[in-house]
């Protein structure tokens, strides 16, 4: 048995052994959510938040996964530190699949920040240590991936060559990437997409993510789709400009929005992985008894004051 | 070896017989269909395809499911045919989940039709018989039910208990189901939804699934999110009129639009899957060796001339 196996088998035993009161319906997410506790989020850090301000004056929140995609989100970084960003477009909109934003592919690109690598590495999978295992919560296997889960909030898929234990960050509804031309080409960070569709795993291990929409998503899955190929807007007064993305640590301190995302390593997110799974009465018939790794819509939204 | 398992074991051979050329690269999924014949097709039927128009203008196509929910059809058929629906609205869109339309649950319902049941029994699966089941083909064990995948062109989840296989409609993007309150309610087909977000799975065998949206669903996914619970728009203003709903067939032949569907139970569509669960160079890195059965995107739309 290694680690990993024994770490699951203990994460699974101690898993059971929560309490439970069969005479009680099954619990549902809110009632998960309501017992929740202070200690059972994490904040989101200002220095992992893009805010996007659109030239509709509406926002979109992103939050940043510098562990999984280091050189191609510190691109990012760089780009919104620069005010690279504004100016460009949201130019993409494709039903069931993605919108996307920036960079406008086969028009001139305005110089790049100091700093900025324009070919990083393939930053699509990461070894995880021992420790980063032990905070894994197994939602499903054997979908994509032998296993898939979560990992400090983030929905991830691993994969198993000999002692090596690599995870994948997985797209789902809302996950951002970097766009890009053909390999080798990784993508610098100037064209960005977010999912808008059922989870296009076939992306996954295939393009950088770094992150997700933590709020205001439906602006931009609301647009109107784009009628050229691949969801391309055709004339450039249907683009939607981007009037300014920020990190949100280089905002004064009391204009930076306060997120928090549940954590992933608890029973509180077990519970709600189980809820999720179970849905009962009044209105379920029947539970599904399991649940889709992009289909748990892990808990996030604004801090309360 | 029971009936099934023989079958699948059949045609798991025929798929392996496949002339196959390694030398050359992965087969695309449009390279599939445009080696398709006139035969890999089937029409749309008439009498299944549901025509609404809304009152900015916007048609949006339905492709109804007799053999999986008959009764709820009929009723939508004969709501359909006695206009029931024209003047109701597109009152609900839940960023990632469903747009709804038709009756407003606690508003006056206006006299049903002739023949419309009330209270429709629990169609939210069908046994198979073996004739069905020689027609299934499989795309994924293990995700939600223990088989997934197309029968007759409809993306279904096997059970199996005894000798007895059940078969219930996946709730995948697009599909179109009957809303309903709590059980034993299973909705008369009075209001409507169809799925914008990534598959809702819990929903299957829970509710009961009438078809899906073959063209013009762009238009009810971008629409504005209702501010409300569930996405419910709160104001009278912000709801959506249709103008009409039609069954195809009572329109003059003329006016019938004309849609097809990828038959599944052929080779055109098991190299169909084959290609989406491998998709491969120049883009993609590494293919994903599988596909989720709502990933495949059963190719539908118009027929041509």
């Amino acid at each position: 048995m290694n680690t990993l196996t024994l770490l699951l088998a203990l994460a699974g035993a101690l898993t059971s052994l929560q309490p439970t009161n069969s005479s009680q319906p099954p619990t549902s997410p809110s009632e998960v959510l309501a017992a929740a506790t202070p200690e059972d989020w994490r904040a989101v850090e200002a220095d992992d938040l893009l805010v996007i301000t659109l030239a509709n004056g509406k926002q979109v929140f992103v939050e940043l996964a510098p562990t999984f995609a280091p050189v191609h989100v510190d691109n990012v970084r760089r780009l919104a530190r620069a005010h690279w960003y504004d100016g460009s477009t949201v130019h993409r909109v494709q039903e069931n699949y993605v919108v996307q934003w920036g960079q406008v592919e086969g028009e001139p690109v305005p110089p790049l920040p100091e700093g900025v690598i324009e070919q990083p590495p393939t930053e699509y999978e990461v070894s995880l240590n021992d420790s980063q295992l032990a905070r894994f919560t197994l939602v499903q296997e054997g979908h994509y991936t032998a296993r898939s889960g979560y990992l400090d909030t983030w929905p991830i898929g691993l994969e198993t060559s000999g002692s090596r234990v690599s995870g994948g960050l997985i797209h789902c509804y809302g996950t951002v990437g970097v766009g890009r031309g053909n390999p080798p080409d990784t993508g610098s960070g100037i064209e960005l997409y977010a999912v808008i569709g059922h989870a296009p795993r076939h992306l996954d291990r295939n393009l950088a993510v770094v992150g997700r929409v933590i709020e205001g998503l439906q602006t931009m899955s609301s647009l109107p789709r784009g009628t050229g190929d691949l969801g391309m807007y055709e004339t450039a007064e249907e683009r939607l400009p981007i009037t300014s993305v920020r990190l949100a640590s280089t905002l004064a301190e009391q204009e930076r929005p306060n997120f928090r995302v549940l954590r992933t390593d608890t029973t509180a997110f077990r519970r709600y992985v189980e809820a999720r799974a179970n849905r009962g009465a009044p209105f379920f018939v029947r539970p599904a008894g399991s649940v889709d790794v992009c289909n748990v819509l892990l808990p996030m939204g604004r801090a309360p004051k």
